[in-house]
């Protein structure tokens, strides 16, 4: 039997069939139990739940497919790795960061058990040979932003970018230093010089990209949001292993029915319920546990304060620019300005998140930390310190892919869920 | 009753009395337990144990005396902190880095209970208003080298200098930079300008001290070593919170005795036993622990890769410059050498480690790794490929503070020297 009629191909990539079958199947239930929850879902959102089918199977084979004609690819795990600079070299970015629970233990062969489980998934997936895009690339590139992610890289062997960890002038220079040599490694694998005519086109089509994605999101601002956080989620899940012109396309054709949906008054949601921003780690593909624990108890994600949320898609990258250098300069400037925890201090986030709040109409905040994240987990105290003084409440969720803790988390959450309500109506019968 | 006899000014420095008094017998009992377990010692190490004593007693009314006549210190809590640029500002930096089991659950007040019991020690000193030098400082000076403590410091408001995360010219220019604004910084505090002769007074002294402690640590290299690994440790435990000169008066009394020790052939230790070099993460004053479990269990720590050991004074300033720059420069460049975790990748420190197992003549490695350090403990994994080539066996200790896993780990570090023994037969017979 056939799991997703690739089996060919996948044996061809090294892929454990037996275990890839089991992988697949977990990764079904869990999509199931959690997107599939989702009452009143967009028809559109169908293109969204068959390209995480397919990312284990026929965008696996348009990748080899395109590797076989003579394409490059590398393999990324976070969103300071420039990808337009990547595809104006002819190189195309494959995002490997693992969301499934499937696989965390078996990366017990190199890393320990208490470093993220996303580090462990992504891991775990290479070394049972479950990951289908173990051999299609011609290199991983990998970025200090924290420390487990950082020794990984070194112990595997990958490239490696140096995200500096102040703002100051001389980080600028080095960061601008690193995308250069960034630049130069990329071209290097596919003998493509970049030019300035493809490097603005790939800047314009990543904007696009981005926009898009702030377009579909800015409908979750509405009092009646025409789409779910889960599905929102789903959405930027796969937004980074797609084709892109393909992901545009299916994106405007949610977006027309989101549309439509706000004319006739469809709300997402059935019933009321107090709004969040979810502010943290991100949830990779394969991972909505938190999203779902929070939207299954009545709670209303708004906005995604995480690197599958608002932090890939906030700033696009100025496109003014005349020339490569001047690009260049103007792809740093915008990597450099994402809020990530790497950075002492990192103000900026703080009043990202306030203005978040507002703009959004989130009447509190949950911390999503994926277990043994030190950086979002410690600053998650700076945030509630900002937020305490505008008398937002917040909850921290500390935890990993597993859904042994659901219900426990579930009772948190209800119950951070009453104590919104309960403000609401204060505020309500005090106006 | 008075715990120590400083009641009076720890009670003037905001300590609570009645905590401290339970801290300090916890301290005690564990100095007692660990450094009291070692048979034959040195009778000069008694200036060490009182030293340990002092630090919460003589040394606070040492160091308040020393600000009441106008003289400033700060915190620090790495040995990336240029000491001589602060002493050459007439600024005393101060240690802060807690190594007592006691406090660490009083960190919970801001911190996750899972990142390193260093940082939980320390701050829940402070928390639990039980560190005498919580009020002994003009300020704090942290850095980049782990995520927790570089987001611990922004929680706290600290000053921060960068470490950088790889060793490039930028790298390089980077921290350089940092050290000259460490410079204005200190200069601030104490409104004393840093001058070519002070700074190279200081650069001398601390080059003394670093120098002194590679002559004692030298010893250990011996067949038979005149002092213990954990007398090794204690010295270093002392040696970044006393006055420098009275420190190398006591240092330059036990190399005397160890001396004497040599030439009659007295041992630090009782029967034969393996030979191990300990190579990780740091053990600040309070917790000897793992040096205590391997040396209560037969085996011989003969070298401290750690920051509480050889990365602290392996490298000294080159003393050669004349100007302020120059020795500025010099003074960058040897804190730049380094090797610790944070730096990716890290290959110095395999170098050092294999040429340590020579120098030392040790036979096998034991990884000795604070829970939730996560660049240390994965870094193990790369240290571990280097030794399998040269065919050296190596354990892993992965552990806080606390007596609890005692008993487990003796069991495992007695197989370790079982191994290393049959090991060392077996060449025996074989040549």
């Amino acid at each position: 039997m056939e799991a997703n009629g690739y089996d060919g191909l996948l044996r061809e990539l090294g892929v454990d069939l037996t275990l890839h079958r089991d992988l697949v199947r977990y990764n079904r239930d869990i999509h199931r139990r959690t997107f599939g929850s989702v009452r009143n879902r967009p028809a559109s959102m169908r293109w969204f739940d068959d390209a995480v089918e397919a990312s284990h199977g026929g965008r696996v084979a348009e990748i080899a497919a395109y590797r076989k004609a003579g394409g490059r690819s590398i393999g990324t795990f976070c969103i300071y790795v420039p990808e337009e600079i990547a595809l104006a070299a002819g190189v195309l970015p494959i995002p490997l960061c693992g969301g499934t629970n499937w696989s965390v233990d078996y990366a017990d062969r190199m890393f320990p058990r208490d470093i993220c489980p996303l580090i462990r998934s992504t891991f775990g997936m290479a070394f049972s040979n479950t990951c289908p895009y173990k051999k299609l690339h011609d290199g991983v590139v990998g970025e200090t932003t924290c420390d487990a992610k950082k020794k990984a890289w070194d112990l595997l062997g990958f490239q490696v970018m140096e995200v500096p960890q102040k703002k100051g002038d001389l980080d600028h220079a080095l960061w601008l230093s690193e995308v250069r040599q960034f630049l130069k490694y990329v071209e290097g694998l596919s003998g493509v010089a970049v030019t300035p005519e493809r490097l603005r086109e790939c800047i314009i089509l990543a904007n696009r990209r981005r926009a898009t994605l702030q377009r579909i999101n800015g409908f979750r601002r509405l009092p009646e949001p025409p789409i779910s956080g889960l599905d929102a989620l789903l959405v930027s899940q796969v937004a980074l292993n797609q084709d892109i012109p393909a992901f545009l396309a299916a994106c405007e054709e949610l977006i027309h029915e989101l549309e439509r949906r706000v004319q006739r008054g469809i709300s997402a949601y059935q019933g009321p319920g107090p709004r969040v921003l979810l502010a943290g780690t991100p949830s990779p593909m394969g991972n909505a546990k938190v999203h779902y624990a929070l939207e299954s108890s009545g709670l209303r994600v708004v906005a995604d304060e995480s690197c599958t949320g608002i932090r890939y898609y906030r700033d696009l990258v100025d496109e003014s620019a005349e020339d490569l250098d001047g690009m260049i300069e103007a792809i740093a400037d915008r990597y450099m300005s994402i809020d990530c925890s790497c950075f002492s201090p990192n103000t900026e986030r703080v009043e990202h998140v306030l203005r978040m709040i507002k703009e959004y109409g989130a009447e509190g905040v949950v911390h999503n930390i994926l277990s043994f994240c030190h950086t979002y987990n410690v600053e998650s105290k700076v945030i509630d310190r900002a937020l305490a003084a505008v008398h937002v409440p917040s909850l921290k969720i500390v935890t990993d892919y597993s859904f042994e803790d659901l219900e426990q988390l579930k009772v948190r959450v209800e119950s951070f869920g009453e104590l919104l309500c309960a403000r609401s109506a204060e505020t309500v019968a005090a106006s």
